[in-house]
């Protein structure tokens, strides 16, 4: 589709049941591909061998994320706007966390033949609703048959001035977060036992909103290290501290603690603090400072970098898990 | 790892029998990023939240591709070091495919937890060889648990001049065609009996062997189209010849059939032709020149463009299918 155009309603043509099977590898794309509409900075967007794209800059940011059902999405919990909105968002959180800012990404399907177009659709909408809030559009894709559903993205961006690494924090350097942290956790949490609130979050979990003017800001201000929290807080910060050789501290009396986290954490018999300690689906952000900046809008101080290595809370090694893994 | 440093062997610490769980997703992660030696126009390679790289050109070329274990490849018929091929040769054709070179990939991995991480790293090192006959580094990725095998390819490039679309053929081009074509069709047809020979049809459809230098070359020779044939050559003459609005006519005695094609047709009872026309795997590529043009080295005319629509053979429509479609 040329730039700027609209897209078409591309489903008008099929029963609102019609499978992949029933509607065939050509049209779905054809249905897919008419949701994104395409930024000036494309020249060739999905329908040719690869999409061609103008860059303002000579640095390329190029990340990648999987997601599959059932691991990090449910069918049942979220919808499958929410799974477009999640699977843009955690991809687009990445280049946030270089200080960067997206303007491409490509979407690519493994998918059940037996999936419903309509549900298809509905993620390509709730994907391309969230590269919109940053800014970005949808530039290709591929789409193919298999068992169970995979949706693998790749996000391009660039920066305006140096990316911001996981490498950088010194001694001395005051530790900061940006966005909402631990809400999705508590969020899945409350699903996954079966209930459906507090709504926000839920809401949270389903669909969170990373705060994508904060990267650029802390790069701006001269973030020192940045990362985002997607394996939870204590196990980023602890890349933070392995790849820049400090110790961090997190304050555990600055961490905020919204009354809903309360809430699940009084229903399940918890410690609201171990969400959001431990919590990763937020996509917030970490950085370190230095001590003289003044922190920028939407960022607060939680902690401190000093010499040595790993990660304590209010002093001390935090007891439990900092995060999850895949394997 | 800097640019320029030999990786080390990453597997030595473990049994060769080790699955991905056994060994955990951060170590797996860490084994097959040491197989990817970085370029040097590549700041920041795996391991942060994204991948930066420099471009010394304002133009980027984008696409991605995905491959699912018993769909694009069986484990009995190819090793992991033949997929790996596969999967870097299947994107950096798409590339060539724009007259475009490729310069980073990213390589994004979902496999079941008992998968041992020996066939991981085989796979690895199979995709970094095919990235370095491209000339391109692979500057990042994800891995994710999933009970079906999937492999997500991104691959970024440039080109030197205008990238050729689909959409430029004219009447009274001519058409040609660059690299092996039919040969993986009936190498596949030849292992789906249960059979290893002929080898050299078998191998092509292991290792495929893209004309990487084709697409760049027909660009400067002045290419009004040109496409990569991953759905069967005349389904993607069929996209060319919609996308030009052009009819598009084969010779059928202009086409090379070897003799081992030859030879899997007559076991089969086929006609070998049939491999050539509807073959996809051998990442050939097909282009369409003006008349007055001399054919770069690598091209052989196959054919011709009318006015009109559609694709033939010798004049006439093909009989039976064109290619395959994913559902």
């Amino acid at each position: 589709m040329p730039p700027g155009e609209t897209p078409a309603d591309p489903s008008r043509s099929w029963p609102a049941d019609a499978t992949l099977a029933d509607v065939g590898e050509f049209e779905v794309i054809e249905a897919l591909t008419a949701l994104f509409a395409q930024g000036e900075h494309v020249e060739v967007g999905p329908g040719d061998d690869a999409a061609v794209l103008w860059s303002d800059d000579d640095q390329i940011l190029v990340s990648t994320d999987l997601m599959v059902q059932d691991r990090h999405f449910r069918r049942d919990w979220c919808s499958a706007e929410d799974v477009g909105h999640r699977a843009a968002a955690q991809n687009l959180s990445d280049l946030n966390a270089m200080g960067g800012r997206a303007h491409s990404l490509t979407l690519g399907i493994a998918a059940p033949a037996h999936l419903p177009l309509a549900w298809l659709l509905e993620l390509g909408r709730g994907f391309a609703e969230e590269c919109a809030l940053a800014g970005a559009s949808v530039v290709g894709g591929d789409l193919t048959r298999a068992e169970e559903l995979v949706v693998a993205v790749t996000v391009l961006g660039t920066c305006r001035i140096d990316p911001v690494l996981r490498s950088g924090a010194e001694p001395g350097d005051v530790l900061a977060l940006a966005g909402r942290q631990g809400w999705a956790a508590a969020g899945l949490a409350v699903l996954s036992r079966g209930f459906r609130s507090p709504r926000a979050m839920v809401e949270a979990y389903r669909r969170p909103e990373p705060p994508y003017a904060a990267g650029p800001r802390a790069a701006d201000a001269g973030a020192t290290s940045l990362v985002d929290v997607s394996d939870g807080l204590l196990a980023d910060l602890g890349h933070v501290a392995a790849a820049s050789g400090v110790a961090i501290d997190v304050r555990r009396e600055a961490l905020a603690v919204p009354e809903g986290l309360r809430a699940v954490a009084a229903a399940m018999g918890g410690d609201p603090l171990d969400f959001v300690l431990t919590g990763g689906d937020d996509h917030s952000l970490a950085a370190t400072f230095p001590a003289h900046v003044d922190l920028p809008e939407g960022w607060t101080a939680i902690g401190t970098v000093g010499a040595g290595s790993g990660v304590t809370v209010d002093g001390t090694p935090h007891e439990g898990a900092a995060g999850w893994t895949h394997f």
